[in-house]
């Protein structure tokens, strides 16, 4: 995909949310879990800090962050015409994780659709392009994106690599046409099949069903091949950011803010040298959340919108990359 | 999600196809599997005969199915931009099962972006409609569909009534700005999360997660409330489609074919008495497959294609229920 828009209705971010769950594992606490020297963790995964969950449930995580979105937006779930989770990971496999999350916001819901995006760390990225493309058509005036991940239940502990990364935690965006005057400028996305086992959790789906395999339990971990997943990221990404700010005559003070997918320290100061984006304009919050999955770049916005006011005409560049392997960037304009 | 379009862009159906497991299981063989007096099976799900997997993965009937759907349509992967996978159920939760397919159709692929639309059963409907938007606002040009289920594995034999129905296979639709002037005339999606605990296979993601809760079998089974489902069911979808009927000014005469989600053989047969479905309007492909999830209605699609040539202008309505619950129908021309 890799097409731009013009769009004849648009729409504005009316609301967004987090919800992080309270306990905090710092990184000298999985240093000690995984058997390694005190200082490890943070050096070489660059997360000071990451909240696992203790008895939080998806769903009641992602209901958290919508309800706060949508108290920030001022605006009741009767309003809302479609839910969409955005996650990389889901709930249960049946029914789908959205609808999970409405009953957990309001069980006697039945005015609304609610199904589920899944392109794992870039969910946020396709599910919000749809939902402008849901607004800008008519389809729907009020679309309400909920991101929520566990990704400490399936933490390899022997891999300390992608163990020092992992966080739990959810976030919400909410979009309506009466919010403003914003639009999806562009949007590029490739798959990478070629990487498809360089980040893996094979257990949970049809391949690996216990009814069909004998039950491991490392097969519900999650794997990760970091090196070759770097390398393969680092010929690709640099060329899709930089084309698409090309072709649309953008340099990087046209750019508000940068919100990448926070999938490690090392990946985000890749992205920014690679690509010379002024650090004043790359958000991090991987050293206090780690890696949330595909709920890391709508936390990532969230936090950008406490931090920053954002104002009519800011351009913001959401981009990131994923297991499949995918790489991902969309260019908003507020 | 309740409005209809004016999208500017049209598209068509390129092509279909579909891939069924050589495996053929029948009503017969499935009253003896579950201690059944013989006519059990076809005289209480109606479903004759299914197919079942033996060696074949999800990704790789997915891939049968798309390559069947490009070569009817004589258009190569290569002009492909967007390949959605459209399942109920994932193969692996990471990464997205879409990726998996383009992986088993073409390792080497890098053109395009592959990711995950779940809503359950409904899934088809969803991903139709947001393949005809990306169509319609020029995002995409050409968007293959691909829903493949291996409803198989999680069969719960002691529950005979949702054992009877389950069937394994997968279908593909290629969507293409040139192939034709079609559009989506209308598109209603409701869930209640009322109905959440009435159809579940509840192990696989985050919740009984195997380092979260002991491993059990019996939570890798699919469990169907199947009484309650019918009841909430059949309190709605009549209303829905008949409203959607209602607003497009259209009756049965106007309209060529209904594509029903073939969740059972009563499922069929209550949607059309409760809304006069003329019979030979009404298409019926689960005496032969049973109830494959998602790949279920594109499954009949490619079947309608095969028996009646289709022509410009006609009208498709493609309706159904999922998990969640959900009740979604759509309107097509062709």
């Amino acid at each position: 995909m890799n097409k731009t828009n013009d769009n004849s209705m648009t729409f504005g971010v009316a609301g967004t949310g987090a919800y992080l769950p309270s306990r905090i594992v710092s990184a000298s606490e999985l240093d000690r879990m995984m058997g390694r020297a005190e200082g490890w963790t943070a050096r070489h995964a660059g997360v000071l800090e990451r909240r696992w969950v203790e008895k939080e449930t998806q769903s009641e995580m992602g209901a958290m962050a919508a309800k706060q979105a949508l108290a920030e937006a001022g605006v009741d779930l009767r309003e809302v015409d479609t839910l969409i989770c955005a996650s990389g990971t889901p709930e249960q496999p049946i029914p789908c994780t959205a609808a999970r999350i409405l009953g957990a916001m309001d069980n006697s819901a039945s005015h609304l659709a609610a199904y589920d995006i899944n392109a794992t760390c870039l969910s946020f990225l396709v599910a919000f392009d749809h939902a402008a493309q849901l607004i800008s058509t008519g389809r729907s005036r009020c679309v309400l994106l909920v991101s929520s991940e566990i990704a400490s239940a399936g933490i390899d502990f022997t891999d300390a690599e992608s163990a020092a990364l992992m966080g739990d935690g959810a976030a919400a965006v909410l979009l309506s046409r009466e919010a403003g005057a914003g639009k999806v400028l562009a949007f590029k996305m490739r798959t990478f099949p070629e990487g498809l086992e360089l980040a893996e959790l094979k257990g949970g789906g049809s391949l690996y069903h216990p009814t069909r395999r004998a039950f491991r339990l490392e097969n519900y971990l999650f794997r990760m091949k970091g090196k070759q997943l770097f390398k393969l990221v680092s010929q690709h990404l640099g060329a899709q950011v930089s084309s698409l700010m090309q072709e649309q005559g953008l340099r990087w003070k046209d750019i508000k803010a940068v919100v990448p997918h926070q999938a490690s320290g090392p990946a985000v100061d890749l992205l920014g040298k690679r690509l010379g984006i002024p650090e004043d304009k790359l958000l991090r919050i991987y050293p206090q959340v780690g890696n949330t999955i595909a709920a890391s770049i709508p936390m990532a916005l969230h936090e950008l919108r406490k931090r920053t006011p954002l104002q009519r005409g800011d351009k913001l560049l959401l981009v990131g990359t994923s297991a499949g392997v995918s790489i991902a960037s969309l260019l908003f304009e507020i």
